[in-house]
């Protein structure tokens, strides 16, 4: 017997499946819906109930996540009235966008809190998956424990487009680091060396960088840059090095191209004896 | 009185006087040098032995320690006969540089270690500093006992150039992490969020992208990136999500057009709908 509320996840791609499982393993009775119907089947051979229609899922239950690729099939399967549903959308995209939904949602009668998922699907159902949800706070107190069965879950203030502003500053944090580990293992792998050799070094690295942040978070918030771990000059000998070696490599450049290109205009702004975080006030401008 | 293999350290900027006092602090007779004479004073006040010239503190140890700004400035205190000696190189460079020194060094009858320090000043002379080593394992296993003083060492193998190429590859990948955060935090910041506030979030999605770096290694080496955690088309969504969101707040995007550049040349050779790490053949091209 499945008891807890029930609930309904509407698109159910890699991440919405995975939302779904993990209702399903805790015990919730779980309405599913996709564009795509075969996308269910693993679903429903584990319990989950099928909906004919975006609609007929939402009455099924009063707590309704939406999972899809962006706003615009939000708009698309958000159909018919929301009185008495909680719909929390976990899709990707603006704060603007997110804000707008929350009104629309408001209007037709529901209530709406915006969250960002920040792991992949394999992690969803333990505590490694952060969720950042924002939206009134009653409302996340109220379903917070059902919420607690997709992953760990933060709630970061009133403001439903809150979570997609963290999911922005998230995601671009993200990708740098993903995108510098290809381009250093691209380097490794150009002198014979393997990404799994590689690990090990980058995961020293990836703990230092983390280890300086706290720190670099309060210059970033004080304004202030001291040069206490070296210099932006210092950075930028390193980064014409990177440059001139991946140029003997043969591999790609437009990444240490930009990193210098941006310390070099916090330089040229008079950052050149300053610490790195001065190079914030460079992302600050258009 | 001070115990231990005499050191010399040549080169005493911010890393340098690191490196000189983690030395000094682990009981090593230090003999340092420095262009500008005035940075020896803390460390002579310590108990450091001033040496005249290079030539003169090269000749005072056995053990030499470089860390100077790049290889010309190597070049520039390297001087005089280097027989016994066994050179210590921390300056950051690359691989050709590093293995044209090694030779060098070995015609002038000295002995040749390279290394990459994976750490701020601060961190020197505690477990947390960990530098990276290359050059002969016989070395190294002399002299670790001694450069453990200064962290944690690593010896990554023969090829005294193989300290740079890992120090490259750390490089970008800290580089890609600090301008992210500094991204992220810009995107926070425009939306009324400081950068401390932003701090947990950032620290959650660096230990979850970390937790991602294993498989990711593995399926570099193999040419094969599942799409089990979201495609390079999902990643495209949502960076032009970031695009879109910065420019509505006012705030540079040049990262996040670099990195949906290089995921749009990804999905146009094919990998639409495979796994993040498919971008590792965009960096390793020209
Ligand atoms: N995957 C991750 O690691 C991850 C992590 C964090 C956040 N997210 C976010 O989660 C959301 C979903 O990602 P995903 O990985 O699950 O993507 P996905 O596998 O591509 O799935 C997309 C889903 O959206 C549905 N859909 C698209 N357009 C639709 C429309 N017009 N009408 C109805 N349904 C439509 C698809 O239905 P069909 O099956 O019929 O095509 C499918 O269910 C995205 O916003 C993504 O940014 C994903
Ligand atoms: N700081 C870090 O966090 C860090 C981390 C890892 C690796 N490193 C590497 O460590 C090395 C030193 O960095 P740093 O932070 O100590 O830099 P720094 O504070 O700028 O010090 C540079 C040093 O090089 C000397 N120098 C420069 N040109 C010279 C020349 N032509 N002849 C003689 N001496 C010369 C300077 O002497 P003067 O005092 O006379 O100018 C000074 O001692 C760099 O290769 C850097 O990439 C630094």
């Amino acid at each position: 017997m499945r008891t807890g509320t029930p609930v309904t996840v509407l698109g159910l791609g890699l991440m919405g499946s995975a939302l779904a499982g993990a209702f399903l393993r805790a015990g919730h009775p779980t309405t599913v819906w996709n564009r795509t119907t075969a996308k269910a089947d693993d679903l429903v051979a584990g319990g989950a109930t099928l909906a004919e229609s975006p609609a007929d899922a939402i009455a099924a239950a009063p707590l309704v996540v939406v999972c899809v690729s962006d706003y615009d099939a939000v708009a698309d399967v958000l159909k018919g009235p929301l009185h008495g549903r909680v719909v929390v959308n976990l899709t990707s995209g603006t704060p603007s966008r997110a804000r707008a939904l929350a009104e629309e949602v408001t209007r037709r009668g529901g209530d709406y809190l915006g969250g960002g998922i920040m792991a992949v699907p394999e992690a969803v159902g333990t505590a490694d998956a952060v969720i950042a949800y924002s939206g009134p706070r009653s409302l996340y107190d109220a379903h917070g424990s059902t919420l607690g069965k997709l992953g760990t879950g933060l709630h970061l203030g009133d403001d439903p487009g809150l979570s997609a502003t963290h999911e922005m500053g998230t995601l671009i944090l993200m990708w740098g680091m993903l995108d510098g580990f290809l381009n250093g293992a691209a380097i490794l792998g150009a002198a014979g060396v393997s990404a799994t050799a590689y690990l090990p070094i980058a995961r020293t690295a990836i703990d230092t960088v983390a280890g300086w942040l706290p720190g670099y978070a309060r210059q970033v918030d004080d304004g202030v840059y001291p040069p206490d771990d070296g210099t932006v000059d210092t950075h930028l000998a390193a980064m014409a090095h990177v440059i001139e070696e991946s140029e003997t490599l043969g591999i790609n450049t437009e990444l240490p191209r930009l990193v210098k290109a941006l310390a070099e205009r916090a330089a040229t702004e008079g950052h050149a004896a300053s610490g790195y975080p001065a190079l914030v006030e460079q992302f600050r401008k258009p």
